[in-house]
């Protein structure tokens, strides 16, 4: 419970211009306390927690020091931007943070004039902010624009492509660099082992008085600056600093500087203000800094549901059956112990795809390409050239950022390849930036492409198994986030015939062709419609690509009404192939796509979304009952 | 014309295999011989010139050195691979290179087995070596593998993954970064600027000496190479070198070497084969390099067709209309000028996108991202966000790339960018890597999103002045490679309603929807039906999204049978979009979409193509008497 009594700053902010006058002792003051108001309201709702403990003085000492929200502050990711959201007017609305029709977990522009730009997936901030930075330039309107990227994002090509063009174009743009040196998995960007042997060495440390406590002294910090520079440039440089890689990118290197020190920081930031060009601040920060259970175990606390404040402790789910990441992450170590041609490889996410299991017993056969969805899906179509099985599990919505090396360097080379998509359809409260709601569709589209949708846990694994064992081309499976069905799963795996669906429940009035989650709303549907005394005919299809068109020809036949339902946008996406193919063989019967609509869908409890969308198995008893009144 | 005559060398060589025991004089023999036999053949038969005459060297060096096709080559993009594609046994096949059943342009796994990746699209070539390098080592094997990738490609931020990838995994890889400064289009790449500086310092040059010649003198070389790289390591490093950088991405860097000195370059591939972890070989070459007209004009002679070997003179083509390219380029400069919130972005495409004229008018409101798709969209929507109207000029099918961030940073956030897709369709001689059959399905998915198609260049015009006034999202038009119809078109622009098609022929038999480029195939068609006493209504829909439903609906009273024909793959694409409405509506007409297959289609002409795939006027008649027939 948040008791304002212990609070003697923060609920005079209601906006940054409120901070700009505060004196040391007073940020430091509103930095405890944002800390203190965090784990206060994040203990009781969940959240991203580590992230936003690790940003709390870089978000002060920002707002502070740049006029916001003339000046623009374009976080990466979002998770970090719970202090961000505190002191811009929505320290009220915490609580309600990632729940239907509550603050969205990340930015949003609609949400607050403070939120420069979107964000969920990693790695856009920067190309945003040079945009808004040439923006100004266009409209020769004098504007600071920042971009706060973690170094975990760093791994992501997109910000190497930006960071090239703003040392190009010599952009106004401030990037500071987020370094807790573990964004969600730790060790994968080689620049920052980079970073730390040149910190380590006796000779930088030499320097280091005059490099990173330069940022703390103010009143002479021009002229030592030009002095060190000057000592810098003797040689062409006589000693090595971190910063030279950006130096290389056109950008002027600060740091690094202790990225919890708000003194240091408001300094530095005034400094560098009226500094025109591209100008990267290196910031060592702490995930979950200030509070000692986040501190201990970052990626516990990464994001969680609501904890006990004083221990820590999480309380344990009751009763619920293993997520489908689970089951995967078991499925694929199984095969992998008998099939010592499989690999597995995820973008930054071992523990989220379910392959730190893998990663436990067959490190060397386990790939953490860092956030680089395209790079991985290229890797992996080399090694399938040479007869290895990779296992490329990404989420679906990230899956989006390598659609082009799918097609160009798997489906095109026709290579075997196994994409696992977790996270397809709507996930919940991570919103309209995680949803998985296209996959369907851009897969769909791939020649050479096989699609599978598990109806359950049991079928997740078996068609894992069918895709390791399928060898004429790429083959992808997607099942979606949370808790899996709970039903019995056998120990050996059976092969699933390519392209053949299942009746699960025959009947007579209308058909629902269903895949993966859907199958089970649909099942419910039916029973209760048969009590209604309505009897449906239930298809668990499995694939999308190829359909089963025997069974297809069967229901065409035996069926004037069809439903079609998927977890999955309604345009172009399992409804529209079915369409397709009914098309092509002038079968005129009447088909309802139930799915999601053409519309970015909110956040929210995925079950709260379901109901929404008239997807659940009220949705479908609703949706069979006025598809049958209209005969 | 080839005259075997000239070569003394050249047609002794079947495969790598006949050059390993060759010495200096005949591999520089050889060299000059690939030279000549291409000039002989590309100024016969057109392709793609002056990439390949820049890495003559540098493949032969590396065939003599490596023992493919065991060890592996992976060639990025492949313009630069015509002199392996003459050494792996396709020297006679030559003449047949970009055209219908003959040579691809571009590496093909399936055309030799010394084509160990394909590829089309740059940057992926790191990615796939790191992939293949890696499955040598899950098999225990132990292979050398080599990725050749230009200065242009390393501004795409694949490169970046893959090498910090590689250096995370020390992965057993080779990069030459084949370095003409100037891929195809100069002055992108900040690291370039960078090491231009670097190599002009007289301290860099001090050590010159010590670096570059290193390569050079191999009998010492191992002794000297310890002895400079301990002066380097004196302070923390007491040089700068270009190498910093890739050391920084746990690359060890040889170079820079001059690219077209043979004996060199086997001295150094023969030094670093043995060695293990990543390794960089920077060498510098000349795009053009040994025939005087090609290093002259770099641009020119990238890709073109026949031309006089002699003078280097491209035949003038008579009486062509202007190309789509053209039109567009010149119809934006005409837009800017009245409108200066609207800015061009390329990436690395100005002549190819027609941006030229307006980086002509307006350097200042051009931007050039580099081979940065996925920078070059989220900068944009930066753009958008403070009301500057960015034109993202990018082909269909490297618009592939970009998909992530078209649909999270532009269409989710409703931001006014006007999407250009030139290249939209089927391009012709560059193949299945360079067609652009996805975009009306991966666009069309995306909510908020307006898709528009022109038939001629008079609507090409008044659709791009619609984009820009238009104010309420994303806005995309896609038009076609080449020559444009030559209609007339007047100065003014005109605004064409959102979402309204248009009839351009009554007829009574059956109906044809058709976009973009495929109108005037409909309209021709329906010409020759009407003089066989077939009569055909043509519809102009010019929005694939949202559809004309008012003009559907109408079309699907009057016609049983209706054709739908777009150059778009038939999977998700505009005939889907027909078949979703008439579903949702419960229209029960029959129809027949008309499009690309569900598979990728090979090179040759557009009309051969087209004919091949009967979506010409020829193909349409066919395929709307025997629709008639089934009657």
């Amino acid at each position: 419970m948040v008791d304002k009594k212990n609070y003697k700053v923060l609920y005079d902010i209601e906006s940054p211009k409120d901070i700009r006058s505060f004196n040391t002792k007073q940020l430091k003051q509103l930095c405890s306390e944002i800390r203190d108001y965090m784990v206060d309201v994040v203990s009781e709702v969940g959240g991203h927690f580590g992230g936003g403990l690790g940003t709390v003085e870089l978000t002060v000492a920002l707002h502070k020091v740049f006029n916001t929200p003339e000046d623009s502050i374009v976080w990466d990711t979002g998770h970090q931007a719970y202090p961000h959201k505190i002191i811009t007017g929505r320290r009220d609305k915490l609580n309600t943070i990632r729940q239907f029709k509550g603050l969205s977990g990340f930015l949003k522009r609609s949400e607050s004039e403070y939120d420069d730009f979107g964000a969920g997936h990693a790695t856009t901030s920067i190309s945003a902010a040079v945009g808004i930075a040439e923006g100004a330039k266009q409209l020769g309107i004098d504007r600071n624009v920042v971009a706060v990227i973690g170094d975990g994002a760093m791994t992501g090509g997109m910000a190497y492509e930006a960071m090239n063009n703003a040392g190009v174009l010599q952009s106004n743009v401030i990037v500071v660099l987020n370094d807790n040196q573990m964004s969600i998995a730790p060790n994968v960007w080689q620049i920052s082992n980079y970073f730390t042997e040149i910190i380590a060495h006796p000779e930088y440390n030499k320097f280091k008085g005059a490099i990173w406590d330069l940022t703390g002294k103010l009143d002479n910090f021009g002229d030592r600056l030009r002095k060190v520079a000057g000592r810098l440039n003797t040689g062409i440089k006589s000693v090595v600093t971190p910063g030279m890689l950006f130096e290389a990118l056109g950008f002027r290197y600060f740091g690094p500087v202790n990225g919890h020190n708000i003194k240091k920081l408001v300094e530095l930031f005034e400094h560098i203000k009226p500094l025109k060009g591209p100008i990267l601040v290196h910031a060592y920060t702490e995930k979950g800094k200030g509070y000692k259970p986040a501190e201990d175990n970052a990626p516990k606390f990464h994001g969680l549901g609501p904890f006990d404040k004083i221990t820590g402790e999480t309380p344990k789910k009751e009763n619920a059956a293993p997520s489908y990441t689970e089951i995967f992450g078991k499925a694929l170590l199984k095969i992998a112990k008998a099939n010592s041609k499989v690999v597995g490889i995820t973008a930054a996410m071992p523990d989220g795809t379910g392959l730190k299991y893998l990663q436990g017993e067959f490190p060397e056969r386990f790939y953490d390409v860092g956030i680089a969805e395209e790079h991985g899906v290229t890797f992996a179509a080399g090694l399938a050239t040479k007869g290895i099985i990779p296992v490329v599990s990404i989420y679906s919505t990230f899956l989006q950022r390598a659609f082009d090396q799918i097609s160009h360097d798997v489906s095109l080379q026709n290579l075997h390849v196994v994409f696992a998509l977790d996270r397809a359809g709507l996930v919940g409260a991570d919103g309209p930036t995680h949803h998985g709601v296209f996959d369907l569709t851009f897969l769909r589209m791939l020649p050479n492409m096989v699609i599978m949708a598990p109806k359950d846990e049991a079928e997740l694994r078996n068609m894992l198994y069918t895709a390791t064992e399928y060898k004429d081309g790429p083959i992808a499976l997607r099942y979606p986030r949370g808790s899996a069905l709970g039903v019995k799963v056998k120990d050996e795996f059976d092969l699933i015939p390519i392209g053949k669906g299942e009746t699960l429940r025959e009947g007579k009035d209308v058909a629902i062709l269903a895949v993966g989650n859907m199958v089970r709303f649909a099942s419910e549907a039916a029973e209760k419609l048969a009590s209604q005394g309505i009897f449906v005919e239930v298809i668990n299809m499995r694939f999308i690509k190829p359909l089963d068109t025997n069974l297809l020809d069967k229901i065409a036949t035996k069926f004037e009404k069809i439903i079609t339902i998927e977890e999955n946008s309604i345009v172009g996406g399992f409804g529209s192939g079915v369409l397709e193919y009914f098309a092509d063989k002038d079968y005129k019967n009447s088909i309802l796509r139930l799915g999601l609509p053409d519309a970015y869908v909110e956040h929210g409890t995925q079950d709260q979304l379901y109901h929404m969308l008239k997807i659940d198995a009220e949705g479908i008893v609703e949706n069979v009952r006025e598809l049958l009144d209209e005969k």
